[in-house]
C-alpha cells in the first residue's frame, strides 16, 4: 500500500504554494526609505533571534537526541520478539527526532522571514487600499501556514513509508519512529513558544516602561532602543511560536493515532490519519487560494469564509477517503463521523473565544466599565471572565469526545480511535488556521511601520483595519489550539496507555493512592510551570530596562532624535535572557513525568498526565482569554469611552494589558506545547523503561 | 458498646469551657464611653447580619429538609432488605439535617457574639500591657473553636447513639442519618463562607473607595457609613465563616471515616472514628487552657506552643485509644499511624503556608519590590507566587495519603479507612485552630477600636502586634483548612465509591470518556464558582458606593463629623447582596453533582468529585496566598520600604492588595466549603437516586 505517499504529495505541493507565495510577496513594493530602513532592522533582529535559538536548540539536540537513541536500542535489545536489529530502530529514532526538529525549525524560520518582508509591503501596500493591501498579509501568513505543515507531513509519511514499506519494519516499529519525529517537533515548539513567549513580552515591556512611562515618547518610537526587539517579538511569539504550537499538535495527533491505529490491527486504521491529514492540506491549500476571492468588503469575512471553504472542501475529500479505503460495512461511518465532531468543536471552540475577547461583547465592555471605577475592579473582572470563559471551550471538548466516542463506538470502531481522529480532524485545517493567524502580527508590524514611516491618515486607517482584524484571528486561533492540544493529548493519553501496556478494557483506577498522587503532580504543573515563565518575564524585563536606560544616558543626542540606539543589542538580550530562563520549566517538563513513572508506577504517570491536561487546559483559557478581555478593554477606551485616552479608566486598563500581557502571551499559550511534551515524553520513554525493567 | 458516649462527654466538657470562657471575656472591661460605642455599633451590625442570615438560612433549610426527608423515605422503601421503616429513617435523616445546621447555627452565631465583645475588652486591655490583653483575645476566639466542635461532636455522637443503641438501626443506617448531619453543617458552613466572604469584601472595598479614595478620610474613620460594616465583616468572614467551614470538614471527615468503618466490618471501625474526635477534643481543652501559661515574649510563641501541646496531648490520648480499642495484633498501628501523618501533614502544610505569605520571606518581599516597579507587575509577581505556593501544600497533601495509604495497608487495615483517618488526625485539633484563627479579627477589631478611641501610642503598639500575629494565625488556618478540606474530601470521595455501589477493587477506569468528562465538568467548578462570587463582590461593592455616597450627600454635617451616618442599612444592603448574590453558585454547587450523575452515570460523578477537588485545592491555594502576599506586601511598604506610605509603590501595593481582597476573603476560602458540599451532596443522594433507578 502507497497510499501514505499522499501525503508527501500534498506536502511537497503545499510547500511548492508556499515558495509561489514567498516570492509573489517579495515582489511587492517596500515603499519608502524610511519605511526600508525600519522593516531591515526588525529583519536583522528576527535573524538574531533565530540564529541564538537554533544554536541553543542544536546544543539541547545534541544532548537529547543520542539519549533517545541509546535509550531505545537498548530498551529495543531486550525485546526477544523483536526480529530486527535494535541498534538500526534506535538509530532511526535519534535521526527522526533530529530531522523532526529541524523541519520544523527550517519551515518556522522560513515562516518568519516571510512575515518579516510581508509586514513593510503590506505597510506600503495601504496607500493602495484595503484590497491591495490584504492579499499581501494574508499570504505572507500562508507561506507560514503551508510551509510548516507541509514539511511536517512529508516527514511523517516518507519516515512511515521508509521504515514500514521500504525497511519492511512492522508497524508498531514504524510508527515509534515517527513518534521521534514527533518528539522532535515538539522540542523546537518548546522553544519557540516558551522562549519567544518570554522574548516577546520581555521586549514589549521594558519598551513601555522606558518608553511611555518614564520618557512620555509613543508607542513604536525609532529612538526607542527596545522598539525593534518589540516588534521582532510580535514575529517570534505570533508566528514562529503559534505555528510552532500548532504543528506540534497536528503531528502528535497523526501519531497517537497512528499508535491506536496499529494497536487495533494496523493496515488501513495504520495509514488513515496519514491519509485524511493530506487531504486537509488538499483542503487547506484550495481554502487559502479561495480566501482572496472572498475579499470583498472586511477581512475579516474573508479569513472566516476561508476558514469554512477550507472545512467543506475538507468534509467532502474525507467522505470519499474513508467511504472507498476499504473499511468494513459501516465502520467508515465510525471514522468520518468523529473526525467531523472533530473539526466542527474546533471551529464553535475557536468562535466562542472570540466572544470572550471581543470588543464589542460583555466581557470587556465590563472589563472597560470597571476600569473607571479602578484599577483592581477592572483586573478582578477581566480575571473573573476569563474564568467564566472556559465554560463553552471545556463543553465542546467533553462534546466532541462524547461524539467521537460514541459514534465510533456505534459503527464498529475503537472508541479510542474515534478520540484521536476527531483529534486529527480537528488539526486537519492547521494550514489555514495558522495562515489566518500569522496575518495578525504582520497586520500589527505593518501598522507600526506606517506610523514610523508616516504613510499619513488614509493609509493608516486601513492598516487599523488590518490589526484589528489581525487582533480576533490571534484569539481565534488561541481558542482553537487550545481545543487542539486537549484533543491530541487526550489521544496522546489513550496511545500513551496502550504503550505502556495498560489493559484499556481494564484501565486505570481512579481511587488508587498512586494515580491521585499523579493526577495531584500533574495538576500543579500547569500552573508551576506558568508562574517560573512569567517571573522570568519580570526579571528579564529587568535586566532590559537598565540597558534601554544606560543607551539613553550613554548615547549622546538619543532622546533627541539626532544618534542611532543599539537596537542588536537589546534583541540579543531579550534572547539570551529567554533562553536561559526556559531551561528550568522545560526541564520540569521533561523529568517530571519520568520521575513519576520511575517512583510511583505506570499509573501514576497516567494520573499525572491527566491531571496536566486538566489543569493546562484551565489555565490555558483563563490566561488567553483574560489577556484578551484587557486588551481589548484598554482599545475600546482608547475609541473615546469612558474618558478614552489619559483619563484615570485608561491609565486602569493599561495595567490590565500589561498584566495580561505575560499571561496570554507568555504563559497560556506555552501550556499547550508543555502538556503536549509531557505526553510525549511519556510515549518516547515508558516504553523504552519498562523494557529496561524500571 | 457505649463508647460512643466519649464523644458526648468531650463535646460537654468544651461547651462547659466556652461558657466560663464566654463569661470571663465579658466580665473585662470595655473601656471609655467611644470605645463602648464603636463596639455596640459592631455588635449591633453583627446581629443584624446574624438574623438576616439565619433567616434566609431556614428558607433554604425549610426546602431542603423535607425534600431529603422523602427522597430518603422513598429510595428506601424500594430496599428489599431493609428491615425497618422506610418513612422513619426519612424522618430522622431530615431531622438530622436540620439538627446540624441548627447547632452550627447556634454555634457560630455565639461564638461571633463572643469575639465582637472580646474585640473592645482587648483593645481596653491593651492599655495594662500585652500580658493582659493576649488573653483576653484568645479566649475571645476560643470560645469559637470549643463552642462549635463541641457542638459538633455532640450532634454525631447523640445522634448516632439514638439511632444506633437506642432505635437499634443497624450501624450502615445510622451512619447515614448521621451523614444527614454533616450535610445541615455544611449548609451552614456554605451560607457562612461564601455569604460571609461577598459581605466583608462588599464592606471593604466599598469603606476604601468613597472614604479613602474619594473624600480621603482615613481608613476605620467613624465618620464613614460603611466603616461599621467592614468591621464587622471581619468577624462574619473569619470567625463565623471560618469556623463554620472548618467544622464543616470535621464532621464530613468523621463521617466519612464512620461509613468506610461500616464497610469494612463495623464494630470498633464504626465508632473509632468519633472516639479519636473525643480525644483530640480533649486535647484541644488542654491545649488552649495551657496557652496563656506558654506566654512569655510573643503571641506567636504562646500559639504555637499551643498547637504543639494539643497535639502532643492528642498523640498520648491517640496511643491510649488505639492500643486499648480491642482491635487485632498490629491492626491499632495501622489506625495510630495514618492518624499521626494526617496530623503532621496538617501541621507542616499550615507553617509553610506561612512561609508564603510572611511579611519577612521572599515571596513578599518581592511582590513589595515589584511594586515600586509598576502596579502590573507586582500583581504578576505576587500571583506567579502564588502558584508556586501550592508545592508545599500539595506534595504535604500527596505525602499524608501516600504515608496513610501505605501505613494502613502494612498493617491490614483498609488503606482508604486509612486516608480517611488521617483527615479525622488532622482535623482532631481543629478547636485549637479555630481558636487561633478567630483570635485574628478580634485584634484586628481591637486595633481598630483603639485606633477610633484615641487609646495613645503604647495601647496602639500593642494592638498592633496583636494584630500582625492575628494576620500569620489566619494565613496559617486557611492552609490548616484547605489540607484538611482535601484529605476529607479525598476520604469522602472513597465513602461515595462505597456509597455509589462502586467495586473498590476495580475501582473507576480514568480512561473512560464517562469519567474523563467528568473530571473535565469537576474541574471547571472551582474556577466558575470563584468567577462568580468576585463578580458579586464587584457589583454589591457597587450599590453600596452608591448607598455610601448618597449618605455623605444627604446627611447634613456628616463629612464636618457632626451628624452621625446610617450604620444598619450599610450592613443590611450588604448582607441582603451578599445572600441574593450566593443564590447561582451555591445552586451549581447542588445541582451539577445530581446532574452528572444523572445524564452520565455514577463514575462520571467520581470523576467530577476528582476533577472538583484537584483544582478547588489549587484555586484555594493560588488565591489565599497570592491575596496573603499582596497584603503583606503593602503592609512591608507601609513600614517605609520603597517610599513607604503615600509613594508611587505604596500606591501600586494597595492595588495589588484589593485584587487579593476577594482573592483571599472571599473565593479562595469558599472553594473548601464548596468541594466539600459537592462530595456531601454526592453521598447523601445518589444511594437514593440508585435505589429509586435513575
Amino acid at each position: 500500500m502507497l497510499w501514505e505517499l499522499l501525503g508527501l504529495v500534498s506536502g511537497v505541493l503545499s510547500i511548492a504554494l508556499a515558495v509561489v507565495l514567498y516570492l509573489w510577496v517579495t515582489k511587492q513594493d517596500s515603499g519608502t526609505d524610511r519605511m526600508k530602513e525600519v522593516a531591515t532592522a526588525i529583519q536583522v533582529g528576527a535573524k538574531a533571534y533565530l540564529s541564538r535559538q537554533n544554536r541553543t536548540l542544536i546544543g539541547f539536540l545534541a544532548i537529547m537526541a543520542p539519549i533517545i537513541g541509546v535509550l531505545t536500542a537498548f530498551g529495543l535489545s531486550r525485546d526477544p520478539e523483536l526480529a530486527i536489529s535494535a541498534a538500526g530502530v534506535g538509530v532511526a529514532v535519534a535521526v527522526a527526532y533530529l530531522v523532526g526538529a529541524g523541519c520544523s525549525t527550517v519551515a518556522a524560520s522560513l515562516g518568519m522571514m516571510a512575515a518579516v518582508h510581508a509586514n513593510v509591503r503590506t505597510a506600503n501596500a495601504c496607500r493602495s487600499g484595503l484590497k491591495k493591501a490584504f492579499p499581501v498579509a494574508f499570504y505572507g501568513g500562508a507561506v507560514m501556514g503551508l510551509g510548516i505543515v507541509g514539511m511536517a507531513l512529508i516527514g511523517v509519511s516518507l519516515i512511515y513509508w521508509l521504515t514500514n514499506s521500504v525497511f519492511g519494519w512492522p508497524e508498531a516499529t514504524a510508527v515509534n519512529v515517527v513518534l521521534g519525529f514527533s518528539f522532535g517537533a515538539s522540542a523546537l515548539a518548546l522553544f519557540a513558544k516558551a522562549g519567544g513567549g518570554i522574548f516577546t513580552k520581555t521586549a514589549d515591556i521594558a519598551a513601555d516602561l522606558v518608553g511611555k512611562v518614564e520618557l512620555g515618547i509613543p508607542e513604536d518610537d525609532p529612538r526607542n532602543p527596545a522598539v525593534i526587539a518589540d516588534n521582532v517579538g510580535d514575529n517570534v511569539g505570533d508566528v514562529a511560536g503559534m505555528g510552532a504550537d500548532l504543528v506540534d499538535s497536528y503531528i502528535a495527533a497523526i501519531v497517537a493515532a497512528m499508535i491506536l491505529g496499529v494497536s487495533i490491527g494496523g493496515g488501513i486504521f495504520a495509514v488513515l490519519p496519514l491519509l485524511i491529514s493530506a487531504m486537509g492540506l488538499f483542503a487547506s491549500i484550495g481554502g487559502i487560494l479561495l480566501v482572496r476571492t472572498f475579499m470583498r468588503k472586511s477581512p475579516g469575512g474573508a479569513l472566516n469564509a476561508g476558514t469554512y471553504a477550507t472545512s467543506v472542501i475538507f468534509v467532502g475529500l474525507l467522505f470519499v477517503i474513508t467511504r472507498f479505503a476499504g473499511l468494513e460495512g459501516n465502520q467508515w461511518l465510525g471514522v468520518f463521523l468523529p473526525t467531523v465532531a472533530g473539526l466542527a468543536a474546533g471551529i464553535v471552540i475557536g468562535m466562542t473565544t472570540d466572544y470572550f475577547t471581543s470588543i464589542d461583547r460583555k466581557p470587556t465592555l465590563r472589563t472597560a466599565e470597571a476600569a473607571s471605577r479602578g484599577t483592581a475592579i477592572s483586573i478582578l473582572t477581566g480575571f473573573s471572565y476569563g474564568l467564566l470563559s472556559m465554560i463553552p471551550s471545556i463543553l465542546g471538548i467533553c462534546a466532541a469526545m462524547f461524539g467521537a466516542w460514541r459514534l465510533a463506538e456505534v459503527f464498529g470502531i475503537d472508541p479510542f480511535y474515534g478520540i484521536a481522529m476527531s483529534a486529527v480532524g480537528m488539526l486537519s485545517i492547521a494550514a489555514t488556521i495558522i495562515a489566518g493567524d500569522a496575518f495578525g502580527p504582520i497586520s500589527d508590524n505593518a501598522r507600526g511601520i506606517a506610523e514610523q514611516g508616516s504613510l499619513g491618515k488614509d493609509a493608516l486607517e486601513i492598516a487599523d483595519t488590518l490589526d484589528a482584524q489581525g487582533n480576533t484571528s490571534k484569539a481565534v486561533t488561541k481558542g482553537f489550539a487550545i481545543g487542539a492540544a486537549a484533543l491530541t493529548v487526550l489521544a496522546l493519553f489513550a496511545a500513551y496507555t496502550h504503550l505502556a501496556d495498560i489493559d484499556l478494557a481494564q484501565g486505570i483506577n481512579l481511587i488508587s493512592y498512586p494515580v491521585i498522587i499523579g493526577l495531584f503532580i500533574g495538576a500543579m504543573m500547569p500552573p508551576v510551570f506558568s508562574a517560573l515563565l512569567i517571573l522570568a518575564v519580570g526579571r528579564n524585563a529587568g535586566r532590559m530596562v537598565e540597558e534601554v536606560r544606560r543607551q539613553f544616558r550613554d548615547i549622546p543626542g538619543l532622546l533627541e532624535g539626532k544618534a542611532k540606539p543599539d537596537y542588536a543589542t537589546c534583541v540579543d538580550m531579550a534572547t539570551r535572557g529567554a533562553l536561559r530562563e526556559l531551561l528550568l520549566p522545560c526541564s520540569l517538563a521533561l523529568i517530571i513525568p519520568i520521575l513519576v513513572f520511575i517512583v510511583l508506577g505506570k499509573e501514576a504517570l497516567a494520573g499525572c498526565l491527566a491531571g496536566s491536561i486538566l489543569t493546562g487546559i484551565i489555565f490555558a483559557l483563563l490566561m488567553a482569554n483574560s489577556g484578551g478581555a484587557w486588551d481589548n478593554a484598554k482599545k475600546y477606551i482608547e475609541t473615546g469611552a469612558f474618558g478614552g485616552k489619559g483619563s484615570e479608566a485608561h491609565k486602569a486598563a493599561v495595567t490590565g494589558d500589561t498584566v495580561g500581557d505575560p499571561f496570554k502571551d507568555t504563559a497560556g499559550p506555552s501550556l499547550n506545547t508543555m502538556i503536549t511534551v509531557m505526553s510525549l515524553v511519556a510515549e518516547v520513554f515508558v516504553p523504552v523503561l519498562i523494557l529496561l525493567g524500571l
